[in-house]
């Protein structure tokens, strides 16, 4: 991409990590009494939080959870199993507490902000919606770019600012969510062009499309990364020609809190593949990632596995909206307490392994 | 075994679940705002709770975690990567909230019950500790039973207790962990027996032992089936030769739950082999069961196999005391407030499926 963006705050660098804050977690969970490595997955996740919080005492304080929105062009090609109206009912949905992530974000304590970067119809008259309007949705990518690069550098800015409303919270986490019909489609054509990957390898059934809906989707894809591939010379370019508002204000949040230290629990597929452009971006960001689930969407196991993740659940979920973090959030509520509040074996004068 | 049990509480039928619970609650799931079946194992178990409490709002309103600890003859074999005293320690340190169980319990707003069986050393001076002093431990399996009849009777019975003073509460959960240094010799020489699967290919590290050490406990496994195996002709009798007063009263209480209708979430490895004793003494217990995590003990998978379980969640944990079920009792709380709490498409006024 030509363009340089207007501010340079994507020329931040990733904040550091401390691995002395690693040395003295791995040696704390080795004195407490249990047999060494047995809280498995949980030790890595107090352990990693205990690197990137600094401390002693990892600790989750607050969480937020962010929902961008937005629609898609490529939507027009019946790619979904869902009409498009659905991005903006789901909005309303959220505005009044009925899905699901509302439902987690209340069970779990954790503050739940939802932004429309860009829908085909309005939801102005909601106050609890921040709204970008950045236009009627994408345009469709089957014919030309999803986006231009001010819409590109408004949503991606739209994500930096997310994170700067929580940056002065005590020990946050932060979850970035989705909502837009046909952004699997979007989400599959960049995983695929950033990774070198076919098409039918990673196209999966998004909301629930059948094998015909799947390979209709798979032919979709495949035409625009012909019409878009040689064109592309970078991430940012794949996402302005493939990604959507909502995949780039993901990845700009994702970006910013990689920036200024916030840890950040990534949900699914299209959470994935915005960690993967985060990634492709700035190198280095992913230290920065828990990785909270795979789901059921076809590609999101592969994706996982080029970024050497081990997401910590396998529920089958395919939902979207933040919602695996969500549910994820309870492991690392308990892997900290466990390494913070467990006796140690002297402590507790129990003996140690022969 | 010939000697019949002094009360006659183990003919009691298992409790009845209600399939129609089961239709309402599928229905409800596909009336939810998220595309059919996206929340994955979520919405199995609210299904599976709303069919166990028959109603159409399920929901986990207390939480019972009983410990039963006992020490094992078989220690005496080398077949433990800790020293047999742990057992006793590990009471006090449960007696003292220092334990993993002590701080899951905690966080998860769980109650906690901790019940010596019988030990090589005494734990009456701690009054949490409730104590039965059924012997200085089991029998050495490798050369006779593990328990005398009575011994068996007895500590089954402090399971069936255990849940007699839970009954009446309201929505309550049911789990049960254990202690005892050298039980994963005892549970793997059960499933071996219950099974007909040779030692090697269930065997594991148990708390951490290397390939030698692993080595000698199949010899060890190997030759007490050799002696014992002609004589059982029932899963009682398999309990009573093989067993510890842990796994005993682990299988009283799960055989109790399910008699008077109370869900169970299954723990690690010996949890799951008490509840394959349990289903092998009584058929369908099972109904009853949630299985919680699959361990790191090598035979855990093969024995969830065999009982068609498929666990909730996959942490690498094998740490015993009811742990992993501990952990996953956020899952079943989120799933029911799923289930009872999101808008469905026509209160949220949402588009379905095309």
């Amino acid at each position: 991409m030509n363009r340089k963006f207007a501010d340079d705050w994507l020329n931040t660098p990733i904040a550091a990590t401390d691995k002395l804050f690693t040395q003295f977690a791995q040696k704390r969970q080795m004195q407490l009494t249990k047999p060494p490595e047995s809280l498995g997955r949980l030790e890595e996740v107090a352990i990693h939080l205990a690197t990137l919080q600094h401390t002693h005492k990892p600790s989750i304080d607050s969480v937020f959870i962010t929902i961008f929105a937005g629609d898609h062009g490529i939507a027009a090609e019946n790619v979904s199993a869902f009409p498009q109206s659905v991005t903006v009912e789901m909005i309303k949905n959220f505005a009044r507490s009925g899905a699901a992530i509302n439902v987690l974000a209340k069970a779990q304590n954790a503050t739940l902000e939802i932004i429309n970067l860009g829908t085909v119809s309005d939801t102005s008259a909601m106050s609890i919606v921040r709204n970008y309007n950045l236009g009627l949705g994408t345009a469709n990518f089957l014919y030309q770019p999803a986006m231009t690069a001010d819409q590109l550098e408004t949503a991606m800015h739209a994500g930096h600012d997310a994170i700067e409303r929580i940056q002065n919270n005590r020990n946050p986490l932060f979850i970035g969510g989705e909502m837009g019909i046909g952004n699997t489609t979007s989400a599959t054509a960049l995983a695929c062009c950033l990774l070198n990957i076919p098409p039918a390898q990673l196209t999966g059934s998004g909301t629930g499309l059948d094998a015909q809906g799947i390979a209709h989707k798979t032919r979709v894809i495949t035409e625009a990364l012909v019409l878009h591939q040689h064109n592309i010379d970078s991430p940012l370019e794949a996402l302005r020609r493939l990604g959507g508002f909502e995949i780039a204000a993901l990845t700009g949040a994702y970006l910013r809190c990689a920036q200024i230290g916030i840890p950040i629990l990534i949900d699914g597929f299209i959470s994935t593949v915005a960690a993967l452009l985060a990634e492709s971006i700035k190198p280095g960001c992913q230290h920065w990632f828990i990785y909270s689930h795979v789901s059921q969407e076809k590609g999101h196991r592969l994706v996982l596995d080029k970024l050497n993740a081990q997401p910590l659940l396998d529920l089958q979920m395919r939902l979207g909206e933040g919602s695996g973090a969500a549910v994820a959030i309870s492991l690392l509520r308990l892997a900290c307490q466990l390494h913070n509040e467990m006796a140690t074996f002297t402590e507790a004068q129990v003996s140690e392994k022969i």
